[in-house]
């Protein structure tokens, strides 16, 4: 049985105890949906107030240069790099994780126009899916199949364009083998769009070394940019020459500032860039990815699955009999950051956690899931969230009408 | 010969003087370059701070309901629908400009495969024919053809899909009657989509009225959204449910959270979104977007045209002799509401002129450009900027080297 007391002594041996001190979280507050929207660091307030009074109130039109807005998503693509193993100008921040795949997805089919195969799974995180289906109905001849991620090996073939993935699962956690992947797609000669929107800041990524070359990625969720923070995107240097960008605009044209009429796309990476990226967002976005400092992915993820490890524990221990089944993955190198359980009243069962200031969050039709972010989680707030739970379980509270009332975002 | 007298009491008079008090400017400055970034709302500023603070912070993913951020592309659509005379329900916020009008381009070739022109004219806003110039990349058989504003009408046919145009003419100011135009490429059986980037939020816009029925905006010139604030695109009621997007994204679904592999459009504007919005970018629009309250189009437009025959007028009074030759149109109803001059050292003047805190900007080769925005200048403000012009060009001061250094962003 584990004790209260084993806990505390986690958190005092975590070397990572004082970046939860970089965070501004409520009193109080178990946060369990960092893979959603990402906790506030302290950094950003005091940068945002001076990115609104100063840059744009007193510096207004001069920030582009003064302030090197301009430089802002190759800058902040840079700071991302390192997190997922990628070379510093293989990395730039525009848009969204949608926008950014429809660019990849179509540049990719443009190289190859007569491999009309876009391959992924089906369950995958449905923009990803509907993003690529909108691809196929502009596209000629490219046609995208989904196969069960089983099967997906012996799928690729000559036929297949892009291999598009989600790394970690949205819902059950469930993480590819990148550099196994890659590397059969490689063999049939296709291009693999790795979305990195839940790995991101969470599970040690090598794009480099594990032979990625497109990727995605979200900045509001492990990377704390703030709600809907703009998206990253990568291209291994060795494609980005041979890559042209359908969805473009002056931000990635080679000189934005000729207002030439002829497209022409800036050298490297800031091709992929399209309009004026919305730079409150995006500076936020430098502070989350900021919060970083310091940390080796490496030791946040050996707490990532400590963490992950004492819920699982935990609930066994205490939840024995309430229905709940995990379906996230026990063996930590097939796995996210985040932990989710299968019950038919996951609804209720979340909408009472949270009335109980355990934030964790519902994914249809029946999956209650919790973020485990190693910068601002400590051991005994898995705890406190598992006494929190075992009390709903046990006083059947989450029967009552009100946790069954669904918002908007539900 | 017009005097400082004469100005203040149009100041005196000026029905929207009290606007300025809505907005953050550093005292001595006159900032010209509103339609290359609005100046800053004093509400902007509380706001952002309670959008950091409070609802990212304390109330973190639940403000996506508690806060409404799902709400915010409609809600602030709805609020900038009576800028441009169209309905609430036919405007939302998403993305970029370049990004929205690949949305249209893209869903309008959709509508009307066997029409393969997409027609518009040389010297448009440059990102405007790089999308385009995409788009034609992707979809088989479009073909972009420019054309002189003068032939725009003739060049109309049945083979034409689609006309984009921008309404006020970045450089020049110059403005294409609406109505008309629209009115032509409808006889033709052609679809007509206006950028308002430079019109909204400055020119009277009645699109209901004037029959148009695709656009999209700018978020961050004339409607002082911050810096690369979201843009806006309008799509006229009658054509919605006809419209397929093909950039598209989760936000755009019928029910974005059943999490299904499906792509099934949302009813009406929403299906437009495509990933998560920029919410502290987007929350900042709806700031600049409400500095417009009880603020009458006509009004606005009435005082901008004061404010340009007063430039204009005092130019021709005080600076004859210097090369300055306005090329923007002297008829207020066939312009915007900036005012350009050519001189073949616009780049340095400018400069000179920044210096002197006189905030204008330059576009390639030889224009400069001020933007002439209603809700926060004062006559008194055009005459101490040629006050300060004067005091250039007699000095020649702008011939000193520095003022030839060019930025990133010239």
């Amino acid at each position: 049985m584990i004790t209260l007391e084993q806990v505390r002594a986690l958190d005092a041996a975590d070397p990572l105890r004082a970046c939860r001190e970089r965070f501004a979280l409520p009193e109080g507050l178990v946060y369990l949906d960092g893979n959603s929207l990402g906790a506030l660091p302290r950094a950003a307030v005091e940068r945002q107030r001076q990115v609104v009074e100063r840059e744009w109130g007193r510096d207004l039109i001069r920030s582009w240069n003064s302030h090197d807005w301009i430089g802002a998503p190759q800058r902040v693509g840079a700071k991302i790099a390192p997190l997922i193993g990628a070379k510093p100008h293989e990395v730039i921040v525009a848009d969204s994780v949608s926008v950014n795949l429809f660019k990849l997805i179509t540049a990719a089919a443009a190289l190859s126009p007569k491999r009309p195969l876009l391959l992924s799974e089906p369950g995958n995180f449905h923009t990803d899916l509907h993003v690529a289906s909108g691809a196929t109905e502009l596209v000629p001849n490219l046609r995208l199949e989904t196969v069960e991620r089983g099967r997906i090996e012996e799928a690729l073939g000559p036929d297949t364009n892009l291999l598009l993935l989600t790394h970690v699962h949205y819902k059950t956690g469930e993480r590819f083998d990148m550099a196994r992947v890659t590397a059969r797609a490689k063999d049939s000669g296709a291009l693999t769009l790795w979305d990195l929107s839940h790995s991101v800041g969470a599970v040690p990524l090598q794009l480099n070394r594990d032979g990625a070359e497109l990727a995605v990625g979200c900045g509001y969720k492990y990377l704390n940019g703030g709600p809907g923070a703009p998206a990253f995107l990568y291209v291994a240097e060795h494609l980005q020459e041979r890559l042209m960008p359908v969805l473009r605009g002056w931000m990635g044209h080679a000189a934005p500032f000729a207002f030439t009429d002829e497209y022409v796309p800036a050298p490297g990476i800031a091709r992929f860039l399209a309009g004026t990226p919305p730079m409150l967002s995006l500076l936020a976005l430098e502070s989350g990815v900021e919060s970083f400092e310091g940390v080796d992915m490496e030791t946040a993820w050996a707490k990532s699955t400590a963490l992950f490890d004492l819920f699982a524990a935990l609930v066994e221990q205490r939840c024995a009999g309430h229905g709940l089944d995990c379906v996230s993955p026990r063996d930590p190198g097939a796995r996210g950051s985040h932990i989710s359980y299968r019950h038919p009243h996951a609804f209720e069962i979340c909408q009472a956690l949270i009335e109980a200031e355990v934030i964790g969050d519902f994914r249809a039709p029946d999956v209650v899931r919790f973020g485990l972010t190693p910068l601002y989680l400590g051991y005994e707030d898995i705890w406190t969230a598992i006494d929190r739970l075992v009390d709903i379980l046990e006083s059947g509270r989450w029967r009552e009408p009100r946790f069954a009332v669904r918002g908007k975002v539900t």
